[in-house]
């Protein structure tokens, strides 16, 4: 799959913030540019109040690193940049040493559809200084909504219980990439198609769809309408019913289900797309079954997200696929996942990793240090907790403590010796080349699915969910800790 | 400008929810592919609850439809789609038809910039059945986006009362397209400058930006940080002084500054990013002013939005420039604009209009019937109503009444000879030929201000604003109720 170059020209390059490139010249010009270091994307809350989070976006950020380079056009744009006095921003020499600039990084990452929690890394990133820093901005936007829509559709999915969810957002998208990467997300948590046709030849995903409502509003009538699409479409009949009123729409669909099985073809089902779903599906089902239809499906949509679907079950609507666009693809309770990409550490002249952290007012903001890593420990096939951990600090240790980052009055114990222990965190590039076997969307997909099986069903739960314990390995709890209290004195004195 | 082109390589014709593509098969082998048809974009709610909205996206339409084509390899997916039974789903000769269409609609449209309400049209194509059905779903997904955004974008810039608002969004915002497009929208709803330097490239907008922690805490300490900082970039000196402390970044920052002015250069401020910004805002005048720096800036940021700004306008916070990030490139507090796309009318095989309602459940989803137009009537420069009409009912008169849509109750009458008129719709495109001038995206940004200026403070209220008159002219109100109280009748019986 080579996404950018399917979608986009050239370089993405400059999809950046202006900072980065400030920074990146600063770099260079007081000699740091190379200088090792460690940077890690992770968020700090699970969107839309959710017990878990679902990665995506891998495959992006695989696709963007191995393309990263400043083409001609680019260089020029930067060339050209001038300051209020009518001096270049950036001297020549830095456009030239940005010219033979390729991506030379490590890169270690949690794969696509891997449950995640906050605070844990979901991408690593260690080498050269300039190129983490120039990478920030766009492993941000690819991580932070696919990631963000891979949840919620996940969630949607849980609530569908089993149901078929259809992906229908496109007209409502933030942007044309902001369809197509919600599609694709959509997918990864659990939807069984898109109504994108262009996410369906880029990623490998299904379509559906049958007709809208000017389809009908183009005929004398709805009977009309029904019967030309049955003429054009007789696989493919699910006949959408409220153009002008509900009940009598499917009164015509049904009598052109009864036609197209004259002709030996059976109509899929109707569509509701307005007015009370819970009743009309009702009404939708026992007419249906009452005209020997008990095996047409009803479909509905209208806003649907995984609120009103838990009601409408709870309600007992007869609805059995659900199509689900605005408030999926924009995560419109939560329009954005707050992941940040922060230095961990740097690589001083002895060659020792020198941690970092940042200090903020606010608890949550203080990063984690160190060149860590993170393991799950599992117990009989579930999920027990997740480690942040240094690698000196734990080897040949099998007793851990795991400390809450904001509360360290939070702690568990645990015995490795009688868990199964993953390595969330996979090698995806070693120094710039990919050593990652990129999996299919359909594995990607399953693999969404096999992660939260690892995970009890009250993590799982849509309101007020049971918190997964995620920390810091105790040395490593200590280590941020004294850090902290290092930065604000020194800083003060 | 060639947004796709720079942006996209090839064809967006399968940007597109397939059931577009399935009507559009049905059109054709029901012989209606050619019937002429009118639909109308347009949105029935002001985001926001805002009094108004910024048109924006034109644009990337007319590139949209300039290109659209389906290019060999579009076909081939098409062509290869199976029913379940094995057979194709689509015919070859359509794959034929399809290989040769090219847009040759007629399109009005409203132009960027332009404030425009719920029900008036902001597009209207005039064409073939078959290709305004396969355009809806890609100017729905570009208008209704970046027209959400340039509207949040004038209330963000509307609550800053004349100080400069910069864009910072692209590391959460929606996909990459979801904050390109975000930064024009941002720019054209009045933004001075984006951070994200491929919109810069693209669109020719102003780019900003200094630095961020990570450049912090690469050095040893925040002191040498900015040193090292004001070695590279003398002249673009703001310093982001809340890595560790605030008060002592401050410091620092003016300790720089000094050292700066020696040598003939001046800071241009500082930037807060974190805690209470009103009042570390008010320590940083304070400290700046105190140590001789009346003229640096305070530039603060961190989930700002409107509503915000005016709280700390309010508490009379020491800021000058509004880093404004998330909130306005996911349009956060609604995260979409649900503009719709209808068929209004279609002309029968006499050549005449034939008007088109949908009817609904909730009022509000009834559509506008017929070939409409919209008139701006104003009175000493100022916005007195907005009228839908269809010119046949209106000529010669210069006496109107405008109904409401919602609420036939609410009138207005106008007398037009004490009024200057504006019609909305611009022709953009004659049968698929572009016949508009494109506007700079400065002039477009210049469009949004003369606007706003046409209505009273009171429509421009951020919360609860005063509602703006805009509604139909008596006779296509008539039309329109008599058609639906046919269409319920028609269809019951």
């Amino acid at each position: 799959m080579k996404i950018t170059k399917d979608l986009y020209q050239g370089s993405l390059a400059l999809l950046t913030d202006f900072y980065q490139l400030t920074m990146a010249y600063a770099y260079w010009k007081s000699g740091k540019a190379e200088q090792e270091a460690v940077f890690n994307l992770f968020f700090r809350k699970n969107p839309f109040q959710s017990g878990f989070t679902i990665a995506a976006g891998l495959e992006y950020v695989i696709d963007f690193c191995r393309n990263f380079n400043f083409n001609e056009s680019d260089l020029a744009y930067l060339a050209d940049m001038k300051n209020t006095d009518g001096t270049v921003v950036f001297e020549s020499n830095f456009i030239e040493y940005l010219k033979e600039m390729r991506f030379t990084c490590d890169l270690e990452a949690v794969e696509e559809g891997t449950v995640i929690f906050p605070h844990t890394p979901i991408i690593k990133v260690k080498g050269p200084l300039i190129q983490c820093q120039l990478l920030e901005t766009a492993l941000l936007n690819i991580i932070n909504f696919q990631t963000l829509i891979a949840t919620k559709a996940a969630r949607v999915v849980l609530a569908a219980k089993g149901d078929s969810v259809l992906e229908f957002g496109l007209r409502r998208a933030q942007g044309i990439d902001g369809a197509l990467a919600a599609s694709r997300a959509s997918f990864i948590g659990g939807c069984s198609a898109t109504s994108n046709v262009m996410a369906g030849k880029l990623f490998g995903i299904p379509v559906s769809g049958t007709h809208a409502h000017s389809w009908i509003m183009s005929f004398d009538s709805e009977l009309e309408a029904f019967y030309a699409y049955a003429d054009a479409f007789p696989e493919k009949c699910v006949f959408l019913v409220d153009t002008y009123d509900t009940v009598n729409g499917i009164k015509n669909a049904i009598e052109v289900g009864k036609a197209l099985r004259e002709k030996g073809k059976e109509m899929i089902g109707v569509r509701i797309d307005s007015g009370d779903l819970a009743y009309f599906s009702n009404v939708a089902r026992q007419m249906l079954d009452e005209a020997g239809f008990p095996d047409a499906k009803v479909v509905a949509s209208n806003d649907l997200d995984e609120h009103i679907i838990t009601s409408l079950k709870s309600q007992e609507a007869s609805i059995d696929v659900w199509g689900v666009g605005t408030k999926l693809v924009t995560a419109y309770d939560q329009p954005a996942l707050g992941a940040v990409y922060k230095l961990a550490a740097i690589r001083d002249e002895n060659g020792n990793w020198d941690p970092k952290v940042k200090v903020s007012q606010q608890s949550i903001k203080i990063n984690i240090p160190g060149n860590h890593d993170i393991i799950r420990f599992l117990k009989n096939g579930k999920a027990v907790a997740d480690m942040i951990y240094l690698k000196e600090d734990t080897s040949g240790k099998n007793i851990f403590t795991i400390i809450d980052p904001i509360d360290p009055t939070k702690r568990k114990k645990v015995n490795s010796d009688s868990m199964e222990q993953l390595n969330l965190l996979k090698p995806i590039f070693n120094k710039g080349k990919k050593i990652y076997d990129s999996p299919s969307i359909d594995l990607i997909k399953e693999n969404t699915q096999k992660n939260l099986q690892y995970f009890d069903k009250t993590h799982k739960r849509l309101i007020n969910p049971h918190i997964y314990p995620v920390g810091l390995e105790e040395k490593l709890y200590q280590l941020r800790t004294d850090l902290v209290f290092k930065m604000k004195n020194y800083e003060h004195e």
